[in-house]
């Protein structure tokens, strides 16, 4: 067993008052919870347009260099940030710290293992097409590694950011005569979420890779991964890859759990992965003294993807704020599972392409493990 | 027992493809589903901004007028229109149509009964001050006496819709040198659902009439009516109010109940509601088999009245989308119960003025009696 | 000279309070200033959300079928009603009446000309296409007629609305195993606004019908109307057209001008048009004795199909109020216009799709002829 | 004459692609255009929500820190960072850097003026008050000797950027048994804006300091100053002033002139600004010869604070827009200023407070003198 394999992985939760706000984090590290040099990515849920991603980052960038002697270059380059922006309904913004720190005796059964890994730098001209498929599922697979998981079942979560397509970046690739996938930025985009979606599925085995080919990203829908979450930014290059899962007697006390609720009302499928992480449920609720044991809940939601809801019209995409139906659906997606935590201090994204069933919401939960 | 006790209550629903769309409603007429002469009330869930009520109000004018062979006033006159503007999250728009129609021998048990009445019309001086808190308790006692219903217990909801100030309004009375409550329309809109909801309680002495004077109004956050639903709008010149309740041995099959959900995340408080219907609860939802059992749920949602909930930062307040707080508020109250009850099609409306303890949501389930 | 020819043309343009009011209108109605019966057209410029036009539009059914004493349907299908939603910056909704009503002498010099025509009702599966294009030319050419406009060059303007495209007429072309030009609505009805203008152009003979085929429309930029401004919306089935431009010797008062502002900056542009109306520009504005002399503006915005202006970026396309960009980009236009009037009551609609060339606003003046 | 005013003040603009985008700054330093020690003050026009005021600061905050070899807070300290967070209709965002070197003759006429200075730190039951009022003016008089100015008709603009009110603050406030003037953190901001722009009106001579006292800050509108601009901050503790003006012999080749536009389309009152600068108009837009001597232009839009302009009607405060209806004033205002220049790069804000009368904008322009 190598020595990164001793690792043990702790998740931190921290709120944030504004998009720059990173107090939280840094008093983790004055009181010494947490070794700065051993976070070795970060999630944040960010309030405000999508901007106050940028800012968190920049936040979080300044901090982490002064606290590790880094440059900014570095420390971006080192721990990958995968901020989701948006907030909507009661959701509440944080910060989570994904840490590997030495020490720790091997436990009695599976424990959460964090991986990561980057893949190479895309060209715009790729984005979206089967070439960041075999990169991303390639990423995984090495962040798999990463985290000590030598097989797909122990899977349960994977974070992908990958580069958004921007205008600059059209310009680039039609000044070196290459055609992107979409003019449209935002197709463009979509595409590459899809892609990375899929080539989580080819890394876990959800879907065989000699189904895929260019014409299917964002059109074949019975294809997906139930464990892929991804997002696109303006500031990637690269497609960066975190990898929750469990393994047997790895050190620690946390494990993780994933779910899927086939549409937005499945509060049942919610549960079950709730259920799955050892939670005690009671009237449908965990229950309150199990409540403390959570380390983290991960949702990503889908409703913005379909016209209705086990029949019902919603107007999610025709209404006047249908600009913001992302938000809405990660609100709504938040309001259940919130109802069955008794807390609102979780992560929720929104992300249709292949990530789960069209409608569905994918959940993954980390809790103390119980023995 | 008079002839109005005889009346049969009965409660439609009906989808609305668009705010003016009254279609399904012109279609129950049609196959004799229901007598337009039968209708007593009409409430609305609106997609669009806040003139599509105005625009539902129109259609169903039009329609009935048509049908009834009244003019337009008539109908309004006649018949309270609610319309709740403002659809988030998956809520889906409908109609609701509120029935009384001869016929139906007394049943063993409790049933829903409706009442509707309406006050004299108001100056705009007398919005939102102890004059309509008063006239609101005696147009609820009107209602509830047009139910058939003798004592508060009975009562489960009431629905209240007041006139909104405008900048008309102020002009009005300031050209009679009369003081308006405030010269911020909506503040002075505010105290005025404020006072319906004050006069609910006092109606049904969940407030003792001695407690109250101007300065408590949207002050005195400890006086509330757990029953009371207000809103208000610029197309009344009177308070309309609408009483749903339950009489034992009232002709019928339906009956009502009502619920407290202390804050958003007490799905507890819904799933009891539900309970009292006669509705079983499996898992935490509504059993499947019971769900057709089901005619109407009225939620009330007052989340954006408080700035977190159990004790984590909301934006609700102060975030891009904060001007539409309570479309948000909806969409979350909304969507806990429709994780319960399995269906998104129901009404869901927003209002924090002593409508429940600050932060809570109410609902009222109408389903079918089991015995 | 036919007795078509000898209608005087006459434009009234009267305030809303609110999208359904259409109070002012009744009263030119009662105090004979206008006969409901010779109204041709009607446009209004409507505050709120899209909705906002289908209410309008019922208002002024319900009015002029009462007036007329003709169902809806029939008042719907005499008069074209062309409503443009959304008012940003200090836009003032408002109702432009256009009327052509028998007498008047005929005048010395070029005066006033309305024409009206309605083209068949178009399948889903023509939108945006070729078809659409010439059954627009065709319609255009009878409402010239209709006009008494026997020369493009009389030609200033021509208002166009057409279907909308939406989700229920896709599934409508589909069950026929039809094709529709783009599943996407709101890309599909663009494609259908770029139809009608080319049908325009062909029309007007700005665009020779040989250079035109399926792949060049909302393509090929550099083909373009100078004066034609295309709406869609669901209410519509079949393709309205309103042809504003002048006479020599009809009776009456007014004559129309119209003018190109290359981009939004270009104020020169829009003064040009006031000038060659007989209007007279002091410092830059209409001179405040010659403004009294205008009846109508109608500009026509498209800031938002461009990423900069004089190579300065705006962020129109992608701030967090870019799902707003229409409305911006008519606030920028009609604020421009307005500082040269003196006046914020005019309609200044959105739309860029081969209206003029890409970034440049039209402009229609009507004004009392000075001779 | 002191050292001081030999400085020669300049103003440059530059570009941001995005909030957080400080690299065309950066640029001015590496290619020693602009020395970073010479930085007095910085604006920036920032897209997006309000957090992208942070955003910006924090970046310019890094990017100054580094090369100034400061801390952050040294940095805050020193150098007001004014930043006006949103951006409506077709503004590009940029950055000002008002600076002064040393060196430069001294130069016959009057030359640009640059003076700063920070007040105490207030305390949260100060703001909007008449302390804040005082200790504004008496910056204001600091930032006028800092500039070398000596008499108020010398002052042409002067910026403030004061402390927001907060709910932390409230609370801070409380804690201490001191009550703030309101309890709305945005109606306190408000007040405290007035309170900057009333203690603007006293150092200039504009307003009587006699005829002031609490009750009076916006609720007097007939008081005012027509050169005060102020915004509000939660990120300032103190409030910071910028006086721009003119000195008679000093070093440069800039000069500063204000105009005040009446109201929203009121462009011969701008007009009057850029004529004073010695800007030659032609056809009411500044020559083209001429523009390339514009060095700044800082418009202040009050058009949200009427419900009309020139009796009619707009809907800034009522329409689902209303939220950002002081986007859509300076949207207004930016575009009828732009369509004089030919250019979109400058300075919009909003604000009402008592700067200058209700409805009307402030404009300062600054120039290279011609002789």
């Amino acid at each position: 067993m190598s020595d990164k394999q001793k690792l043990e992985a702790k998740v931190f939760c921290v709120p944030m008052s504004s998009p720059g706000d990173v107090s939280q984090v840094a008093a983790l590290f004055d009181r010494k919870a947490v070794d700065p040099a051993h976070v070795v990515a970060i999630m944040a849920q960010t309030e405000g347009d999508p901007y106050a991603r940028g800012y968190a980052t920049l936040a979080m960038e300044v901090l982490l260099s002064e606290r590790l002697g880094l440059s900014r270059q570095e420390v971006f380059a080192k721990i990958p940030m995968m901020m989701i922006g948006g907030v909507g309904g009661i959701m509440s913004p944080h910060i989570y710290l994904f840490i590997k720190q030495p020490g720790g005796a091997p436990a009695q059964g599976k424990r959460l293992a964090l991986g990561v890994a980057s893949s190479r730098e895309l060209k715009p001209e790729e984005y979206g097409t089967m070439v960041q498929v075999d990169l991303v599922a390639e990423t995984v697979r090495q962040a798999m590694r990463d985290a000590g998981i030598t097989h797909p079942s122990q899977v349960e979560c994977v974070e992908v950011k990958c580069p958004a397509m921007t205008p600059a970046r059209i310009a680039d690739a039609e000044k070196r005569n290459q055609k992107v996938v979409n003019t449209n930025p935002a197709v463009a985009s979509s595409l590459a979420k899809g892609a990375c979606a899929l080539g989580v599925a080819v890394a876990t085995g959800e879907v065989e890779r000699g189904k895929l080919k260019d014409g299917v990203i964002n059109v074949e829908k019975s294809l997906y991964s139930s464990v892929a979450s991804t997002s696109a930014g303006g500031e990637q290059v690269a497609c960066r890859v975190l990898v929750i899962g469990n393994v047997e007697g790895a050190p620690g006390h946390l494990m993780a759990s994933h779910g899927v609720m086939t549409d937005q009302l499945d509060a049942g499928g919610a549960r079950k992965a709730f259920s799955q992480a050892g939670l005690e449920l009671r009237d449908g609720m965990v229950a309150e003294t199990d409540r403390k044991r959570i380390a983290g809940v991960l949702v990503n939601a889908g409703a913005d993807y379909v016209t209705n809801v086990r029949g019902r019209r919603h107007v999610l995409h025709s209404d006047f704020l249908a600009p913001f139906s992302g938000i809405q659906a990660k609100a709504v997606a938040h309001a259940v599972v919130a109802s069955i935590v008794g807390d609102t201090m979780f992560l929720a994204s929104a992300g249709a392409e292949h990530q789960g069933p069209p409608g569905a919401n994918l959940i993954c939960v980390i809790a103390e493990a119980k023995t």
